[in-house]
């Protein structure tokens, strides 16, 4: 399964906020065994966002997410955006206006336009619940892509992840197993040691293998990661486990003599 | 002047590696009075690579900043990549040989295949000097948009982008200003400042209003952002200011009776 991530704001566009919401969302993904092909950061823009729902779904991800601009001020466009880019009109839902409501009248708090308008959601689209905050999340499916629309406050995001998405998609992916295995090595510039990767990644036929110098051609130091996504009855951690062997195995072979 | 962001690099992806590349790069940028319109995240698939440089080319930014993959490995392929995207060939290019090569002679090490791949850049691109690592970045243009592309390893991208490539753009948006003041509003839920900020954004053109909950709607604190960008002589400080000073008058109207 693969997703693509759309995260919207114009914070994640002037370097204010650094966008952990990806990175959160691609890890939970990534360990569920769904693979995150592209993450795409707009701002609170119609035109942009419709752009990248366009360009999003042409590529037909099983999962497009999108966070950010549910909330009740004048920047939060996400859904009226996405029913444009979708051509679906969007209507009050009854049952995210009675979770909109039930949160209000335990604040005493009157339901101005502001508050019933994160009530509007696309035609064709479930609400899903905000334990922290007040805004549903949104759930539609377009040929063979779902769409998750989640606000861009972490905590409520995470929140909504955990309790209402990962467990759902886990249900699609159970047979699946993730791996990623991380080696360090020092004293070997990345340069010198690319061939052997190379000839490993060869090798090993869908296991991916990536050197990351967190040292530098002149002092080396490298984090190598084996990541694998695999059927779980294929054993992908014997499979990573043997790679990195091999790894040893040639490095021995390069640098004893 | 409006830029476009593509970060490459599989570990993005997967979570591994949250994109502080990104955000370094927009906020230096706004810093300068250049906007970030859109981060591309991909991995490093050359597919992706090319939908991203077409989808950020078509938009006719004045920069495309290109980060990742220009590193010694099977996995570095940006440049190979980007110039199959801009049908440019590549060639081995003297001045960037020679900072490899200069590089790898103090290390006393051979040029090996591996190595003076690193040379190899578009024919009609510049290499641009990696003070830290080996890899030379690479400018380029195409239209009215400048290509940079820089690694991904941050000590290195930073260091290019503060030595070689702000100092040049500055000299572009000399006279741009860009203000950004943060207040913070308590025990206002966001749903009930949505109209006060609305009115604002109306009444301030060019300025951008946008309110981040910290707290919650049940407890509520908000951060309260205000942006400009524009040019020194339209002192866009008293404009960000007064618009500040609108915000408190109109909080004291609403909330004092």
């Amino acid at each position: 399964m693969e997703a693509i991530i759309i995260n919207t704001g114009n914070e994640l566009l002037t370097g204010e906020t650094i966008n952990t919401n990806a990175s959160w969302i691609a890890s939970k993904l990534y360990n569920i065994g769904i693979k995150t092909k592209r993450i795409i950061v707009i701002g609170d823009d119609c035109e942009e966002l419709k752009k990248a729902i366009y360009w999003s779904i042409s590529e037909k991800p099983d999962i497009l997410i999108v966070t950010g601009g549910l909330g009740p001020t004048h920047d939060d466009k996400t859904i009226e955006c996405l029913s444009k880019a979708l051509k679906t009109p969007v209507k009050v839902n009854a049952e995210a206006y009675k979770m909109i409501a039930d949160k209000y009248r335990e604040l005493n708090l009157p339901l101005t336009p502001e508050r019933t308008k994160m009530a509007k959601i696309p035609v064709n689209a479930k609400p899903i619940e905000n334990p922290v905050g007040v805004a549903p999340g949104v759930e539609l499916k377009i040929g063979k892509t779902t769409i998750y629309v989640l606000p861009g406050v972490p905590k409520e995001m995470t929140k909504m992840m955990e309790k209402h998405i990962i467990p759902r998609l886990r249900l699609e992916t159970r047979d699946m197993r993730s791996i990623m295995k991380t080696v360090t090595v020092e004293g070997i510039p990345e340069s010198s040691i690319a061939p052997i990767l190379k000839r490993i990644q060869d090798e090993y036929h869908g296991i991916e293998v990536k050197s990351h110098p967190i040292g530098s051609e002149q002092k080396p130091k490298l984090k190598i990661v084996f990541r694998l996504i695999e059927k779980g009855s294929l054993k992908p951690e014997t499979i990573v486990d043997s790679a990195i062997k091999k790894l040893w195995e040639l490095l021995g072979e390069a640098y004893s003599s």
